[in-house]
């Protein structure tokens, strides 16, 4: 029989939750998370360029389903373009406080030249035949097939949002302030981004910046998680 | 006007968009991204627990939306559960050879039990009166009362998403390898869980554990991400 064990009782904090550091260099992850909050206020200063390019290719780095990668980044620091995504997205003062915006734009669809274009590249990039990967390719394009347009953007936009934790990771590492935003009309950023020209839709925002500490009311309260015991169920 | 100007041509491969790395800690997550992979096989060792412990605090650290926290993990390192588990995921081996699956469990619906809860949750981890976060409260409530639940779901499905990037580069760093997996039956995993129960259904099982070098195809083939420049476009 299964023990379901869990790490503590119910009302004990989180951080009662034991945390063994094995290496030292990890409390640095763990204290980066604990340092970075959904930053309400920023100072406008810009984030240099190599701490844009690493939050970038972690990013990239992300995995995805069957390696897809079935969304892109516009990364946004004209001046102009923040002032018009202002009100798109309800005022909220980082939009034109940051430095950079990153907006996660998923594909609107699995299409198969879609699918077609990735499998070639794949094999192109390892020197392998065309026809290496065509069971796992031929697989992919069935399954997409068989779901419509909605299911295609609910599965890439997911994709998206592994893509946002590693964006959120590497600029917490980097000590570069982040807010992800969802409270934005999708529709009227996708207009004005023209990505429906790309089959893009917008799924979120990643503010990039610093922090502005004598006007952000939220840098002043505790980060509060829940505690461990609800997050996590033990089947050990 | 805008430039669009592109990092690199788009003919150029990813690896040429310039990696500036300001500070040498930092090299080490791009490393540990490139060195992680989507594990094919693996030998069974155990992941030592102040790792899983890092993972999972880690996992626990990442925003979500409104910080309501719509999904949960359920960590099974029981044999015999990943063995019942095995041929709801298409009998992919990993699913036994790891060291242990992290079930991502999102919530089927944001009720108005489980916002209040949240909301009195914090405002008594932060000392405040209960009323304090009241407008936002009810704002949260209002905007999920639009909703369905199926869009409940997949809204949740996204923040567990972003728990799942999180807990991917907390692996890599600490050098366990992980295999994201959406290759299962979601009503069979969630029946054996019983997470209809917690009002929960699974979005992705993350598995941990040790690559078989041996053993494992994939782990001898590049890594390949789409070029950068296909992949962003800078709005500068």
């Amino acid at each position: 029989m299964l023990s379901r064990a869990k790490p503590n009782n119910t009302d004990k904090p989180k951080n009662e939750y034991h945390i063994h550091i094995s290496n030292p260099k990890h409390m640095n992850l763990i204290e980066s998370l604990n340092w970075r909050y959904a930053t309400k206020a920023m100072t406008g200063e810009l984030v240099p360029q190599p701490k844009i390019d690493l939050i970038m290719n972690a990013t990239l780095l992300c995995p995805t389903s069957s390696g897809l990668q079935p969304f892109e980044v516009i990364l946004i620091s004209n001046k102009e373009m923040k002032e018009k995504i202002l009100p798109i997205a309800h005022n909220q003062p980082v939009t034109v406080q940051s430095s950079h915006l990153m907006v996660f734009a998923a594909w609107d669809s699995y299409t198969t030249e879609r699918i077609n274009h990735h499998f070639t590249y794949l094999n192109q990039q390892r020197a392998m035949p065309d026809s290496t990967t065509d069971d796992f390719r031929n697989t992919t394009i069935a399954l997409f097939a068989k779901q419509t347009k909605e299911q295609h953007f609910a599965h890439a936009a997911k994709q998206a949002y592994i893509g946002l934790g590693f964006a959120l990771i590497a600029a917490a590492l980097e000590k570069v302030d982040s807010t992800p935003m969802e409270g934005f009309d999708p529709e009227k950023l996708d207009n004005l981004l023209e990505l429906n020209k790309k089959g893009l839709k917008s799924t979120c925002i990643l503010a990039l910046g610093y922090r502005d500490t004598a006007k952000d009311w939220l840098v002043k309260l505790k980060k509060i998680r829940e505690p461990m015991s609800e997050f996590v169920t033990i089947l050990s």
